[in-house]
């Protein structure tokens, strides 16, 4: 089944309709101006709820019944819980028992311990996933086989998306390590510490009905209240809420690959010798082992030259609270915890603090901390001759993640990707990525094992490193280097059908990914 | 000029039009429910705001300029710089300076120091107050000289209409003790420290421009964010927001008067007596000399009991503060600070935490704070007969004072008035009071220097007390009583025109007060 599309400004052919809803093709960056209001959803009364404050409900089945649980609703959840998670599932496997069909998924993130959910989509009870959708669920949408088209966004976007009611939640499921009676909840206390739960702040401020379900009922008030409990209707109390061991890590590690060990440090080099690691620096890293060695190399300079970062924005790991506890840093802001130490550091340093993605990375609100970033490390499954990023399907055009807070960041002052020049014999750098995720205009560096090549439109760092003795060189000769040793890679053949789109920060649809002629 | 009114189910004549909107006239607690949805301010984009977050703008002149103030539009302003408060009026001094009329100042609440304000409302500058109004001007109010018609509303009722959209505000201009250049700000720091500034949470979340004022700009970022950054269009730095002395008191006083005293003395037994005083009890008490001196006495008994308040609502005092730390009270959360030692354990105690009346007292939210509280202190200027209460005009008709949170306080599960019998020989037990402020159902105990009044719908705490040697009465003992004292007091006389609107928690109308005829 075609469907009529037209060419976007980033020369991508996207539809104007998904999933029967109108929708905005890329404008280019910055270009495109909201229109209208917030979404507002209904006025709640005090009337409707116990006077004692308590919303403690016998079950989540109870709970989802209570909140009208019906065919079509939009159910989200946010993934703190990582792959630990024992609640998204539990949803659906209510619904399919209650015969409900055709529900929209809307989590933060997917990952593997939700792969089970493809029996629901198999069977009818969910419709469609917009979110991540990484290993088994990204094979089925390439596949085609899911019912509905997917949508991926960014974590900003996604936020974006429900304030300006582009997405509305029916039911926000909202798992929390503590909560009190009232649903005031919060990411550390009890056995499924996840550290922080920002992830949730759209979703309960926007969402029609909101539980809390938690397995650490805390005394009122449970503090800091992550989720204000004023916008919650049920809270209900389960024996457990997630794994520990696989919702944060008992130890984040740097990189032991010689070859990711070489790109950290030529990209601490970089850092160092363009003149942009300096005293107040802010910046970002992931919990990759490439980004810790990177992080770590950062902390020694910084040391060495007795200066101080002003801010990190987390995903925080061990790396970053030593930086924090060593002096080196001011302040952690903190979207995600990955590590046990990370949970610690939020629970005794308060400059330490829960910082959701709602305050950092939505593109529809009056600033974001990402343009206030001067280092920004990311990764990208392809970038191509034009310095284009792609983050969500491998150049055997499979689905295979999700976008992550990658497009957000974007926007920072240099963003700088640390990528090895090929993997699994695969090149990184490609003539154009599979599917764009993110405009080349905004990727700055890229810093493989065999050399730095910058965007020709940061002259400015050209120069700045200009005789340093780095590896410098074009994109170009770093993809004929990479062609050189593994050949040139098939490319993956499409059918016409579009199984997912991909937005940009704005909720424009930027590419989309098409299903996979399979033999 | 007289207005079409109906009888609500208060009784009390009302309009069904004020200021050119309709209104809904009260329906009995409860009875009201809200329909449709939260007012939706307009969706901002990041392209608008500047990247590197410096949100800075040379005068406050400059930033309503970039504001688009413009005749009509309403304001709106915290009150947490109480009577030091030196932003409010700049803002009306500039609007009349640049030829502005007809402006709507929606403050949470005044103070004398907003007196001056009365030379706008005589230029058109300002075509009316929605908010307190103390003193001169509610006497201005009163007398009929005010344009528009005031409309007085609870601190959550206040919340409430902006919520639901029944007040839109066009700018917020909101002094903040320090915020960053981005314009996430806090009540601690600097030279002009208020403690917290909750207030402000309603009117950043839904105004279309939001300012902050400042006169301690810090780094980057300034936590914890009690305005948030990406709700703030502009931050403006000044030398002075407020006056250091009159912002917060150097120290709160508990009362000297021996009739006062008793009365407390009296609160504190039957607290006691009745068993409302127990262990993990709630409560909550303002900053008056009488409140103090019950919160000394209820502090001696908890203690000797071995007992712990489970947390306390502020307004906090010293007499709080004293309670956390001796270890009689969980948790202090905190909506408006009265002195000097409760800045200084907000900025120390972990246990004691900003906790705005947007979460506390909200009719229209998924559950209040107010009807968990066990203990409830208010005061009242009128009680009748069939325990209603007025807070807002005196016996002679004259508007003297703003609800603050009293309306929503009464949902409490004990709400006891301590109040003398009289005050300058005037009854403060009436026939009828004068303006309906709260419906007597709400009202539990009157306790006053000459005896105990409970209603009589409160049978269970009747009964609690029999035999306990408390000086019980019945209302009309005690109204009798103070009659055979001072008098039966003239009745005031009233014009027709409806000068302002007393708004009852939900939105309607539930008394109005009609303009004093003046010989």
């Amino acid at each position: 089944m075609a469907t009529k599309t037209v060419i976007n400004a980033a020369g991508r052919s996207v539809p104007l309709e998904i999933n029967g809803q109108a929708v905005i093709p890329f404008k280019g960056v910055g270009k495109h101006r909201p229109e209208g209001t917030k979404f507002a959803p209904p006025v709640p009364s005090c009337s409707d709820y116990p006077e004692d404050g308590n919303k403690l409900i016998t079950s989540l089945e109870e709970a989802l019944k209570k909140c009208g649980l019906a065919d079509g609703m939009t159910i989200s959840t946010h993934h703190h819980l990582r792959d630990g998670d024992l609640v998204s599932n539990k949803i659906f496997e209510i619904a399919s028992a209650m015969g409900i069909k055709d529900l929209v998924w809307f989590p933060s993130a997917s990952f593997p311990c939700n792969d089970p959910l493809i029996k629901y989509l198999d069977d009818g009870t969910i419709n469609r996933i917009e979110g991540s959708m990484n290993g088994p669920l990204g094979r089925y949408v390439s596949e085609g086989k899911m019912k509905g088209t997917a949508i991926l966004r960014s974590h900003g976007g996604r936020v974006q998306a429900i304030q300006d009611g582009d997405v509305m939640i029916d039911i926000a499921v909202l798992a929390a390590p503590s909560s009190d009676t009232f649903g005031n909840a919060k990411g550390t206390g009890g056995s499924s510490a996840c550290g922080v739960i920002g992830y949730a702040k759209a979703d309960y401020l926007y969402a029609s009905k909101v539980i809390v379900v938690t397995d650490n009922l805390v005394d009122f008030p449970c503090i800091p209240m992550e989720i204000e409990g004023i916008y919650v209707d049920y809270v209900v109390v389960v024996d457990k809420i997630g794994l520990p061991e696989k919702i944060v890590s008992g130890t984040t590690r740097i990189t032991k690959s010689p070859d990711r060990l070489l790109i950290a440090e030529l990209t601490a080099s970089f850092l160092d010798r363009s003149g942009i690691l300096k005293d107040g620096v802010t910046m970002q890293a992931g919990a990759g082992g490439t980004s810790l060695a990177i992080a770590v190399f950062v902390h020694e300079k910084l040391k060495d030259k007795g200066w101080k970062a002003s801010f990190g924005f987390g995903g925080s790991t061990k790396y970053m609270v030593k930086m924090l506890e060593d002096g080196q840093m001011g302040y952690i802001l903190d979207a995600q915890v990955f590590d046990l130490d990370s949970v610690r550091s939020l629970e005794t340093n308060v400059t330490h603090v829960p910082y959701p993605v709602f305050n950092a990375y939505n593109y529809h609100s009056k600033g974001n901390l990402t343009s206030m970033m001067d280092i920004m490390i990311l990764g990208a499954t392809e970038v191509d001759l034009n310095f284009n990023g792609n983050v969500v399907t491998h150049s055997d055009g499979y689905l295979l993640h999700g976008i992550g807070g990658w497009q957000n960041c974007l926007h920072a002052r240099n963003v700088i990707l640390p990528i090895p020049l090929f993997r699994d014999r695969i090149p990184v750098i490609v003539d154009e990525v599979t599917t764009l995720c993110g405009p080349g205009e905004l990727i700055d560096v890229i810093i493989t094992e065999r050399g730095i090549a910058i965007n020709p439109l940061r002259k400015d760092l050209i120069d700045s490193v200009k005789g340093s003795g780095l590896p410098v060189k074009t994109i170009k000769e770093l993809k004929d280097e990479a062609e050189r040793i593994c050949g040139k890679p098939q490319k993956p053949v499409f059918d016409d059908r579009i199984v997912a789109a991909v937005k940009w920060v704005d909720g424009t649809i930027i590419d989309v990914i098409r299903k996979l002629k399979t033999d």
